[in-house]
């Protein structure tokens, strides 16, 4: 492992998703792990407006006009990992290890996206450098954006030789 | 599904974990998602004592301490489900599945049991019903905690025909 992100000019992590997270808890978590992450790595949010599923909108146009605001704040110079629970299952060390690889490669800056309540548009996934699946399991994703942001600062202590979050 | 656990007494969920839960974030996120169960299913929490790994204790002694005091609090009478990132891996849906075929039969006691810092005694994986994989990725102790709730709710929404969570 490569100790020190810092050495290799370090990772920059955007995480981008639809809809601003609601539950306070989901917000405070959110707070928790930038504290933790912001020593380690550059981290910013970007937050596209949800469309909402309302009555006469098919979850398709609601999914083609949520992916034209997502690829309007993409940036091309980014590693795109999409969240998707049928996604590639990854453990913990394993999606550490493929950060580093990125890194070593020079490709430090990773986009992070998260769909919101109605998910995302099958061309956002097709898109993706990685589809990433966090669980078997379905989960709201507001809990999916607290795991995420978990999983980065997991993989951060990691890479940094710091004591193995438990 | 069977529509309405009420009809069938309903199911009694108890959480048993090793150490209280110190993030704030967690412990409201659990608060937020008891609010959400206690409709549907009884909900009861018990903690252990955790048993600091401090020198010149081995992990299989404090696995062995912690044992002791997690048996002392398991009633007989419940399926024990233990979380553990090497159980196995179930969906969301295939969680409900197993909780309202579990209820059928009369087993509608269940005890979750959420190891600490330190993990769990494999005897007390051994002893289980069910030993439950939330994610091959690792979840701190208190994270895992508020995934699991979450996922009992969702299977509670399911079982009972609510709209499913998003």
């Amino acid at each position: 492992m490569v100790r020190g992100g810092g050495r290799l000019g370090g990772l920059s992590f955007t995480i981008i998703h639809v809809g601003k997270p609601k539950a306070p808890f989901v917000r405070s978590g959110i707070e928790h792990y930038e504290k933790k992450i912001k020593p380690l790595a550059s981290l910013k949010f970007k937050t596209v407006r949800e469309e909402p599923l309302r009555k006469g909108v098919t979850l398709k146009e609601v999914h083609r006009r949520e992916a034209e605001r997502l690829r309007k704040v993409r940036d091309d110079r980014t590693v795109r990992v999409v969240l998707d629970e049928k996604g590639d299952p990854l453990g913990s060390e394993a999606l550490a290890a493929l950060l580093e690889k990125w890194m070593i490669r020079g490709r430090s800056r990773l986009a992070f996206l998260v769909g919101g309540p109605s998910g995302l548009a099958p061309e956002i996934r097709e898109e993706a450098d990685l589809v990433l699946s966090l669980s078997p399991m379905t989960f709201s994703h507001e809990l999916a954006l607290l795991v995420l942001m978990e999983q980065l600062y997991r993989a951060l202590a990691v890479l940094n030789g710091l004591p193995y979050p438990r």
